[in-house]
């Protein structure tokens, strides 16, 4: 059990035993790739007490050093986090193999035939802050996608993923695989070198703050799968049920307020907002939600009681993270679709109305990933979306947008195999002609 | 029949403008769509007099500047050229509808429903260079896939371009689309601003040289989907046929030499190289083809009487896009696959074996959009994979990879459909489960 060290001049020659080792992964058959991720399930297990005396550690000094508490919380690993993370290494395990798959199988004429094919990327870049339980599960998706994976956790987790990666290490090679198919990095250094590596990484996916993911993305020229804010909207539209909609915008705003599928902004159409605005004031009230709103939500809520604070054009473009919500008034659907598209994030917007014509064009023209009719925004997520486990969820606008499972870490090929066919045949007076039929 | 003009203060605007419009676009049936095309068709064949007039001009200009031959060929658009590109735009019109596909349709839990649709991009910017038919291709894509376009044709190209977009305009408002779902851009300054567009602009698609496409990449942080290099390998090996060998050989390279699938390397099983080399020399010398080799294929064609130019590490690395050839001899297969991950493009590489179990290794191997057995690599090609219209050939490791067909215009959303469902229900000692069932 040792884990492979890493120095900056090595890192770029590392990379390619990484790449080297994915391909070699990428060719064993499904049975191999999950019994690597069974032995990995078991190697972790074994290795259960030096993992969690390295996490004692890290939390020791973390506390030492008064790190913050949310990021306490996710660095500290504990048994039973352990054993869900153990559990995970083996539902993976579970999921239908992402390699092989044939996408297109057609004839292009007798003989020639083209087929589009599954297979993995290459290799992984992960960086991710405190939490080292991501780093089981990355590194789990990525075996179990054929892909090599370069790790860099968070420098306050270090012990804690120096452990796993030997316990992951341990695994692959009791099945004889080459465990140079996961490397940990360990310094920050190492991670500006990663970013810059762009012939032998295929894909950065960071896991962490806004301002974080906005630095890896300005500052490589390798794909980056993720996003940088989570600025979702809940729109409550004229012909909404106002007892849903209280229901729905506490849930969408209080179940996890630092999530990214939380709302940070509440638009409510001008004609209902009478009837819905008060009642919903005092139920974000019971939850300790801080209220800032638009001219017409101030004069509107200060006859019940309340003083809100006025929502500047600041406030439409942050994300709170925080038990904070902005209202504005809007006087249509349109107003209302205007709005998210200026200030969103792309990622998941809704609208409660019993209304379908509404709903359907507040769904074909909020430009985000997830689009929500009458259920709350918080259900953006692999997990809830059944994809088994998830990679990230993208803001981008190119395929693979929204909460991303195996299927990022995937791309296909085409094969073409013919019998001696030539280009030249099809061309000129004697041409023939492709036949482009599908075949089974 | 009016262009709308363009000067750069008023870019973001209108590709604001544009966006707009394509959002209308986006949410008209197929029928509607495919009728401004039928449209357009109609306005392009009545404008003829004016657009080969407007060409004409140009090319006495570009003659006048001595625009290098292969530009100017393709700067020349002729009655013939001008009902090709007609018929293309009634060709795309018969394509499957990219949109309002259903690809994920699942009950996540009781009333609880998620689909995956496909939907349009949103704005596109198409930079070429020389060809105004494929301002025509284009803009027909974009308009069947539901895309607004911002086109910046080539300055030798300029009144041909500004002659087909009235054209495209008069289409579209004979239907009651809006125009600016298509603007034309004329200056080099709009390119540059089109390049940080990227609030707006969702996909830059460049169409031109090497350089050009480099400078595009290397100048936006919108993704770019094209290539810059098509080196492109044919590795001959040992278990090869040798007549098989010589025809895919001189078609991967003679056929069309600029094309971004013609090879530039030939590697060749050391083993087999005495049996095919020297035949395979005649032939491409019938085709004027300068072949340049590693020292071993210098010292066997110097026995039959070629002098070779010693092929350099330049030369690996160089897609000539020309009648020029580098040869190399390889011990093994796993050689030729090492050569190709090193020096290649991603783009096409080809063997010629009789062994399976080798043509298998090559084709998991090598790392490229397009691996080809016995078969030229001239068949990379969106059209003759039977995609009806290419936007471009993709060099990416994510999809789309290889030839793009209007997939690489379309994305996808998430819509989830509730009957006021809250996230808190699928938490905490009385959970729902989801059920994840997979619909029709």
């Amino acid at each position: 059990m040792t884990t492979i060290p890493v120095s900056i001049p090595d890192l770029t020659f590392q990379a390619q035993e990484t790449r080297e080792a994915a391909r070699d992964l990428a060719e064993l058959p499904t049975e191999t790739r999950n019994q690597a991720l069974e032995a990995i399930a078991q190697a972790l297990a074994a290795a259960a007490p030096e993992i969690l005396a390295a996490n004692a550690e890290d939390c020791r000094r973390a506390e030492q050093e008064g790190l913050a508490k949310a990021l306490y919380g996710r660095l500290k690993l504990d048994a039973v986090k352990l054993e869900g993370a153990i559990a995970g290494v083996r539902d993976v395990a579970k999921l239908a193999d992402p390699l092989g798959s044939v996408q297109i199988h057609r004839e292009l004429d007798d003989g020639l035939i083209l087929k589009r094919i599954t297979c993995p990327l290459g290799v992984l870049g992960v960086i991710f802050e405190s939490r080292p339980d991501a780093l089981v599960q990355i590194a789990t998706l990525a075996i179990r996608s054929g892909n090599g994976v370069i790790l860099k956790g968070g420098r306050e987790a270090v012990r804690s993923c120096e452990a796993l990666t030997c316990a992951i290490h341990a695994g692959l090679q009791q099945v004889g695989l080459n465990p140079a198919v996961v490397r940990l990095l360990t310094t920050r250094q190492e991670t500006l070198a990663l970013l810059n590596l762009d012939s032998y990484v295929d894909l950065i996916i960071p896991r962490g703050s806004n301002v974080f993911v906005r630095f890896v993305q300005q500052n490589t020229r390798i794909p980056v799968l993720g996003h940088a804010d989570g600025i979702c909207h809940l729109y409550i539209d004229q012909a909404a049920d106002v007892q849903k909609a209280i229901a729905l915008t506490v849930d969408a705003k209080t179940s996890y307020p630092s999530a990214c599928n939380t709302i940070e902004t509440l638009l409510v159409h001008r004609a209902i907002a009478p009837h819905v605005l008060p009642q919903l004031a005092d139920a974000l009230q019971t939850h300790a939600v801080e209220l800032r709103g638009d001219a017409a939500t101030q004069a509107l809520l200060s006859r019940h009681g309340y003083t809100l604070q006025q929502a500047t054009e600041e406030d439409w473009k942050t994300e709170y993270s925080d038990l904070i919500l902005s209202i504005k008034q809007v006087d249509s659907v349109e107003g209302a679709i205007a709005h998210i598209n200026t200030y969103g994030s792309r990622h998941t917007d809704g609208i409660i109305t019993e209304d379908d014509a509404t709903a359907l064009a507040f769904m074909n023209r909020v430009d985000a990933a997830g689009v929500f009719h009458n259920c709350s925004t918080r259900f953006a997520d692999g997990f809830r979306y059944g994809f088994g486990a998830e990679v990230g969820i993208s803001t981008q606008k190119m395929p693979p947008r929204g909460p991303v499972g195996m299927e990022g870490l995937v791309t296909y090929k085409y094969w073409v195999t013919g019998d001696d066919h030539i280009s030249a045949s099809y061309t000129g007076p004697n041409a023939r002609s492709f036949t482009h039929r599908d075949l089974g």
